[in-house]
């Protein structure tokens, strides 16, 4: 609480909220691109604080590769600010007519996108995610209020100080982007607690952080990311396409949540398509493990425990278990999936049709890998995440979700009977 | 606990899932008319039950008034069964292709309409929201969970009993409609922690219900009608279209939730529009309280606190506050508003535009009363409440928004690169 007293989050919730009402009639994109200059023209000071950071954590003896993930280089910030011009050249998502109609009475209705206002980032490690999370907020017209890792507090530190500067330099609020400046982990709780000073939060981590945001938040919450996702083989799989599709959605990123985490197999192609992909899976380094009919067949197979299907590995590892029908295969999904990314393999029409209607999760692939489901891939131009929950957005979250709505109407003197 | 035991929720909610499951590919709409049907045949039964709810009411003392509002009749409970009947006959909300295109490698994406799953609805007093909740989530897909207020535990029986044997005669899943059958309200806490076994919460009631809902739920909720409203009749007003739609918007039903809590009045306007109109309140028999600025002038208005400001009357009761512009109207409105409804009177464009879009609310209307906030007025032809957060649905929530989407992604063997 000591430290809590410093920084005055209420205070700072408040110049959020003024900043936003500022940002609906300025040039935002003028400003995502002031702050990409100044990114790049303060890539030394960044550099700086981001060594601070770094030594920090190899002090606390943290692995080279872990300390890796916080590392900014000159090639780093230029890709950063690009993305951020990016941002800038995308369409303008606010003051769009979703809908207009005029009903009996005479009353003219419009729905038109508006901003959130203010948005609350609650993010681990990666010092880029605080320049994409503010420019995508500052695009959609929302203040946003970063919490990042308290590992990247110096590298966020500058971030933030340079792009506040930067959007001052062109009339913007520079309130527009803050950052919580503090490590005390009461501020989370109280961020997440903000009704009516904070419109959304956003999580972007791992499981246990978007649970604890979940948990906690009585603030409305976009779920993002978990992603404990299957590819089931069909019966009438074409086999090859099979195996290229398992092999590319295990190995190709394994460390991101559209990876496969459980391969499920119909019992009819166990014999013509299993001993094969295993063979591959093993020989790209994947460790395996799988049901008892799995290990019937190939005994080096480690036992899965019924935690394994509900885990999402993020790593070289992969669950298989061998089902007896499509219905089995969703139910399987239905039971342990994230609701994230699902595919099958099939050749048959109906099968394909039944999964996709049949499996409860935000992007259901025929035939595909699972590594798909990406804002960029699909076509939005930037993504701030990718919704687990069914409420406003599923799926990767472009621009276009980042907003509300409201409804304008217009009359001539109209009451109510 | 002793009592929580009796009821298990968690299997009563395993159920709702796998009805859920059914519901896709059944003949909802027959359900929805054998439904209607059975209310109608059972009205017996049904007031009998309601009853029982009354006399005990009565035995608590509740005024007359109050137990009025629980009170059931044979035309009510017709009135109840053709609303039922309404919502079979509107378009299907499943289903639709909302956007679909290809990307560049030739993976088809299409975004489809797809039930939430498990709607718990958790509501107040009046048993026909009973039914009218059961009916509009059935016709959007997901099975329901009804937690009514236990002074109508007895009617409510009845109509799920009622309903339930519809369904199962139509060859649905009598557990696409369940009542939380204990009055225990731990299971209130439990039903709003239920994540993964409940997919949406939608509260209909007062404000410490939806309070205590907000703070509570860790399952995403569609936080409904609480209305602060405010009408601002500005310098350039047809003042004689104010006072109508200023009566009209207090008076014509006051306990609502659009009816108008607030009157601001821009200070040039006080001489020529405010005596006429206070006269006119007062005499519709509207109790008056005021800033300074008005009692300077109506010295028998009673002076406002900043609570007044803040409170939803829903009775004959109006708050008065001469503001110096527009711009002042709408920071009152953005401080002590609850995002409802907000009108504007003017014959200036100017302060048109700025108020639309200064007013942080879901509704925002120029020259009309207020109470034209409705899903019914609006056109879509059912109502499960206003929304008055900026998630997924803002604003009078439709059968449109009772249904959440996914993607499906159809290809021909591709993987990433």
């Amino acid at each position: 609480m000591a430290i809590a007293t410093l920084y005055d989050l209420d205070a700072a919730l408040g110049r959020s909220r003024t900043a936003s009402r500022a940002l609906v009639q300025s040039d935002r994109d003028a400003g995502l691109l002031a702050m990409a200059d100044a990114l790049v023209a303060g890539a030394g000071v960044i550099l700086e604080a981001n060594e601070w950071d770094l030594e920090a954590e190899r002090q606390r003896g943290t692995s080279e590769a872990l300390v890796d993930r916080l590392a900014l280089s000159v090639g780093r910030i230029e890709e950063i600010a690009e993305a951020v011009r990016q941002i800038a050249a995308r369409p303008d998502p606010l003051n769009r007519v979703l809908d207009g109609w005029r009903i009996e009475n005479g009353l003219s209705i419009r729905k038109v996108t508006v901003p959130f206002g203010v948005i609350g980032m609650i993010y681990e490690s990666r010092p880029n995610v605080t320049v994409d999370a503010a420019a995508l907020a500052l695009k959609a017209g929302s203040a946003s209020v970063l919490r990042g890792s308290s590992n990247a507090l110096e590298s966020n530190r500058v971030l933030v100080r340079l792009m506040r500067e930067a959007l001052v330099g062109v009339g913007l609020p520079a309130d527009a982007v803050q950052l919580v400046d503090s490590p005390d982990r009461a501020l989370v709780t109280d961020l997440l607690s903000a009704r009516g000073k904070v419109d959304l939060i956003i999580p972007r981590g791992g499981a246990s952080l978007i649970d604890h945001v979940v948990e906690n938040a009585k603030v409305p919450v976009i779920e993002t990311g978990v992603g404990n996702c299957h590819i089931y083989v069909d019966a009438s799989a074409d086999l090859d396409s099979a195996e290229a599709i398992v092999l590319n959605a295990k190995v190709q990123r394994p460390g991101v949540c559209n990876a496969v985490e459980t391969l499920l197999v119909h019992q009819d192609v166990v014999a013509s398509f299993l001993p094969g992909a295993l063979r591959a899976l093993a020989g790209a380094g994947v460790k395996l493990i799988g049901c008892e009919r799995t290990r019937a067949i190939f005994p080096e197979v480690v036992q899965a425990t019924k935690a394994d299907w509900a885990e999402e590995y993020l790593d070289l590892k992969l669950a298989v278990r061998i089902v007896d029908s499509v219905a089995s295969a969703t139910e399987h999904i239905n039971r342990y999936g994230s609701m994230h990314s699902e595919a099958i393999i099939t050749e048959d029409r109906r099968s394909a049709m039944l999964f996709q209607e049949q499996v409860d999760a935000a992007a259901i692939f025929v035939n595909a890998s699972t590594r798909f489901t990406d804002g960029f891939v699909f076509g939005f131009g930037a993504e701030i995440g990718i919704s687990t929950q069914k409420l406003h957005a599923r799926g990767p979250m472009g621009l276009e979700e980042m907003v509300t709505h409201k409804y304008l109407i217009d009359g001539e003197g109209q009451t109510r009977n």
